[in-house]
């Protein structure tokens, strides 16, 4: 009886660790990220100066390529309950287009989630007027 | 054979005295950059992938301290008559911020500007709909 | 006499029946409709011209008072899918702030779908460029 | 010697009541105001609970046709410093498109001036993602 016990634990301890090795959180951005029209992004590296590189693979309008991403972590304050400030601009190599998310990492109820709104520049539109869409985008670990 | 390699070592200092007077403009835009608060972007280089690094001088709010940037340039396109593509973010060092610039170099008739958008994230606001702030920036050449 | 008022009566019963059962769709808007945060919008009435009249009523920020709103729609363009653009603006009474929705009516396989981006002006804020916030706000028919 | 000196007051005087009959400020919206890009908002009416109503002439890509607006102003706060919340919503009738203004009238060197971002709708776009526009759009009394 009590050697079963002890072995349940053990079991959980190693689920435990497996888990924490592959999860990305707001601590540990790095890995991949999905957002709800099924974009990839992957956070390859963040610097101890808070410097972001990555890709970005779109879901749309872009054949399935991969791009490359730059941009920022902001950690600095510690009043903000574990919120921490996230942007990074995708060059759209290919295209004439680059794309801004500015936003938060932070937790829900589901878990940590990088939630942003964008701004995407087209200069090949016709008016000035017409260059900049915007939009939002939540992006969620990518379960592997 | 001796003369020659004198007239050569002449004529590059003098294109370095012309490329320091030269101003920015969209097709090289290093140098500094001011919008219509006072605050100075300064680009301090392009890679040959576009990457941009630099550093910004905020007119209000932080003190007159200046931070570092990063993004990119996307001139792909040459059938946008001239128009490029801009995106850099600011990391507010010292802050939890960082704003995200978007939109393009273009010229009119008073010369080339860089024309943006902005999202600024600030994550130690109380309710979480209120962490990002929009506006407008255009910043022209710096005469020095 | 008396029996004539009595059909009267069952008669308004079920009218007003089946006017609570009908669902809200991009197509006939009025009724109540629910943000990811709780808040309520609830759209009053759409005039031939498309004028849009209702309140609002927000979960956060404003203890639960009920704010005036109005806006437009425009369904003109059939070549859109059943896609419809829909605007209000909310005038937060007794704040100085008024916000604005700005996006469409569609369906997904969840249902009908008011996506919106907003702008909300604050003008007692410090700095003139830290008045305006920015996000996005996704409302459902409000289940009854 | 006397007479002429009153003459002088006079004129002056008349002078300044058609001043005061033409010019529009954050107080006094009402009247036509003129962006960048050469468009005129007409604010005709302000009611008594802030209701806005007014029509758009667009100089950029509608052909030089007159569009119907509402919003609302908001100067509920007198802690602004003068500063009034604004917006308002363009139906391009005969299109598929909204526009909303938000913003903020306050006073600079050069008078006043309604300073907006702005959204607009597209829904005849290929992909949800591009459907809305952003930029940046201000105001100054159309001299007459």
């Amino acid at each position: 009886m009590h050697m079963v016990r002890v072995t349940i634990i053990l079991i959980i301890s190693v689920a435990g660790l497996f888990n924490n090795a592959r999860a990305q959180d707001c601590k540990a951005l790095e890995g991949d990220w999905k957002n709800e029209l099924g974009s990839i992004l992957v956070i390859n590296q963040i610097s101890t100066t808070g410097q972001l590189i990555g890709e970005y693979k779109s879901s749309s309008g872009v054949d399935g390529k991969v791009f490359p991403l730059l941009g920022w972590i902001n950690n600095y304050n510690t009043d903000t309950g574990g919120v921490v400030s996230i942007a990074f601009s995708v060059k759209w190599k290919g295209y004439s287009s680059i794309t801004s998310c500015t936003g938060t990492c932070s937790n829900d109820e589901e878990g940590p989630k990088i939630k942003t709104l964008w701004h995407l520049v087209r200069p090949d539109q016709e008016f000035e007027w017409e260059r900049i869409i915007a939009n939002s985008s939540t992006f969620r670990p990518l379960s592997r």
